[in-house]
């Protein structure tokens, strides 16, 4: 029997797709890759999705699994040599069980993220994992690539929110662990060798994730800086005065500021101009009120220092939401510009007034007149450190230097003791730029567990890890 | 050359020791375990540790890595046939590095516990891992088991308080994996397999973890409750009403306070006698105002639900000492009284109410009169569930039958969807107890990456994984 005869027969006919049906999972959502398949099916249960590792096995077929398709670095998107089968999870999106005594959900890979968000505040409990894909990504998706997000300051990125996983492993096996314990050391860390690992090997198909009490009060602030320095100053300073209650601590520069109210003048800045802006979020406990007073106590301290040039502190969940949508814009103010290179990189807090200054004139120096579009997730020392063409170059010429830009980053990075890929992964975007950056012996570690845990190569190929 | 002149002269001959001078390193505290070993050495560096792990491969011996020695499962005695060659990392005692800008502290993985919190206060910030042993055990080997204790509820367990590793492979190489960061998503988690795997798949020699602001104030209040449902049902309410604020939440039974009272009669309880107590411990970002205040909101609205029967809210620091002794003392006091039968235990904690009450019941059938001391990290589903034989059993018989009380209570861990080791790990001592509980597909993972690490088997044989 043939593969796809036996996939049909396992699934049904009609979550078998071949041909046009097919095309939409072949695609990255940014549309860099576009790749071939014998198939996509969509399996409706842990069993099913066993049976079509088995199948494939039996044929030799390699195996991509997909969540919402909306990953950056093309981990989910099948090669060109059209030997693979894309597992798209997303008919696995039932909750299995909320704990609301133990703060714990269980639920399917193929959930949306939003879905586990609601279904945790029906129950009155938060599920912090907040990403701009929320709509569409899937837990699976989010535990392959260890989404980070706004509320990784607080809540850690989606490994740390993870208390146990239902896989199933390269060799067509389910492993049943499915955990709701915070305490538990019996054994390997399998849970976190799977999170983070890209499909590559083996297919998360549910998991028992970590809840939280939903705040009483969220409250927003902007800052003005005159130096970076001084927005990495303040960080220690809010994490003290504010504990666990600061959420969300995002830096955007000057410029980032600019090309939002250029591509969308109906956002304004309630602070007048300065090089640098900070947006704290702070989520409380106690009332409104309360973190109101927080704010004041903590920000008017850090002007009487010096720290800041000025504040401003939402005065309702609209200017909050405002607040949030000029920092949620940069991306989109900056594609409306025009194509841009873009990096999601992390360093130590203590060296990104190094690390900026020390890269923006490496850049000038390379191509004079390039403008830096930095902002990020400062308190996980996490920027997206974007570059646009200087306007008097083309386009086509500035694009045409895209690896010499991401070396020169990315060479900065490593020297600055940072990482290339803060929260995207690795996929197949930045496969062979980890082989310049990566310790051999952690490599060959890699390589080691990836023979173990998939010996025939089936899982995701040539995606995280070159072939060798 | 033999493998004992190796060793001298690569660390010199003073860091070689045998016969009496191992003597101490070669049985557990506890005094469970007494194994044999051709050497006990003490590397003073990461190279050298290489070059001890090169000359066991070379010679065929194995390797039992050992910090401060003061497990609680076995993990770092060698076995009886006196192959092992046991590596102290006790001189690996550097302060690598304060970073407090990043809030990170490296450090080398011989030092205490104890001078890692120091060094740590030194530069203004906490770590906040913290345990009865922590002036003897090392971050080496808190990080091997994943260590625990009272803090875990707010700031993670050892696993989430590390960025980073430098690790001494199976294969005598080091990997450089001392980062800073908190989001890097390129590649396996290497970490957190290290991490927990006991010594089983390599020498951790160095670690970068994570610092916290020091809390401006700390409160501890004691509370009386009728039913241990009632404890459960106030976590929910503490976590909702302090946020992260609560860093501690600790259970006891009345039995195990009796015990305390007769053990230390100058500890005197704040409360009328209940059948069951909780700890809270609030560590405040504001004032020690705001904690006495948010303690009487809160504990005030539970008393008023009818959750709580009383509450005492600590005026000082001596009076918080006093409440923290009493919890401390359980275990010695435990003692006093005779030998006793513990189990370091984890179920969810919607889960505990039952556990509780199941296991009691098929205890007393089983042994009627036994007495069950339970106590234990309620925040984290963590209980210390230790039985003391009835006053009329003989302790020889009651210690006779300790297999048979195992095996009853750890299946009963079992069906209600717990951990068999919550913080104390395998080792040796529950490495049989593991085939009978651990997912066999999970155990065949296991033991694929321990081959794919140690192919020679060398590293700690024996401990984890019982041999194939």
């Amino acid at each position: 029997m043939d593969l796809l005869t036996g996939l049909r027969d396992a699934l049904g006919a009609s979550q078998v797709l071949t041909g046009a049906d097919a095309q939409p999972y072949l695609t990255d959502w940014r549309g860099r890759y576009t790749g071939a398949a014998q198939a996509v099916v969509r399996p409706g249960s842990t069993a099913q999705v066993a049976q079509v590792v088995h199948l494939c096995r039996r044929h030799g077929a390699s195996i991509v699994p997909q969540g919402g398709n909306t990953g950056l670095a093309g981990g989910a998107t099948p090669d060109v040599d059209g030997r693979a089968v894309v597992v798209s999870t997303r008919r696995l999106d039932r909750l299995r069980a909320v704990d609301a005594g133990n703060d714990t959900i269980t639920v399917e890979a193929g959930c949306t993220l939003q879905a586990v968000q609601q279904w945790a505040r029906d129950a009155g409990r938060l599920y912090p994992l907040s990403l701009a894909s929320e709509g569409s990504c899937t837990v699976g998706g989010n535990l392959a690539t260890n989404a980070g997000g706004t509320q990784v300051l607080r809540y850690g990125n989606a490994r740390e929110l993870a208390l146990g996983l239902e896989v199933v492993t390269a060799e067509g096996d389910i492993w049943h662990g499915l955990r709701g314990l915070r305490k538990d050391n019996t054994g390997y860390d399998l849970r976190d060798l799977y999170i983070g690992s890209e499909g590559t090997l083996g297919i998360i198909t549910a998991a028992t994730l970590r809840l939280y009490p939903l705040p009483v009060a969220q409250r927003t602030a902007l800052v003005s800086l005159s130096t970076l320095a001084a927005a990495v100053a303040l960080l220690p300073r809010a994490r003290a005065g504010f504990g666990a209650a600061l959420t969300g601590f995002e830096v955007m520069s000057h410029a980032s500021l600019e090309v939002v109210v250029r591509a969308f003048p109906q956002q304004t800045l309630p602070l007048g101009p300065a090089p640098w802006y900070a947006l704290l979020e702070l989520s409380d406990s106690e009332s409104d009120a309360h973190a109101q007073a927080r704010f004041e106590a903590v920000l008017e301290a850090a002007l009487n220092e010096g720290l800041l040039l000025d504040a401003a502190v939402a005065g309702s969940l609209a200017q909050s939401q405002a607040l949030w949508q000029l920092r949620e814009s940069i991306s989109s103010a900056q594609s409306w510009e025009g194509k841009n290179i873009k990096h999601d990189i992390s360093v130590p807090a203590s060296r990104i007034p190094d690390f900026v200054a020390a890269t923006d004139a490496l850049l000038q120096q390379a191509i004079p007149g390039v403008r830096h579009i930095i902002f990020g997730h400062l308190g996980d020392g996490n920027l997206h450190y974007n570059v646009s063409r200087p306007p008097e170059v083309p386009e086509a010429d500035f694009l045409a230097r895209q690896d010499e830009v991401y070396l020169l980053v990315h060479d900065s990075v490593h020297a600055h003791g940072g990482s290339i890929s803060a929260e995207h992964g690795i996929g197949q975007l930045k496969r062979d730029e980890l082989l310049r950056y990566k310790d051999g012996v952690e490599l060959g570690l890699m390589h080691r567990i990836k023979q173990a845990l998939d010996p025939l190569g089936l899982m995701n190929p040539g995606k995280v890890l070159a072939p060798r």
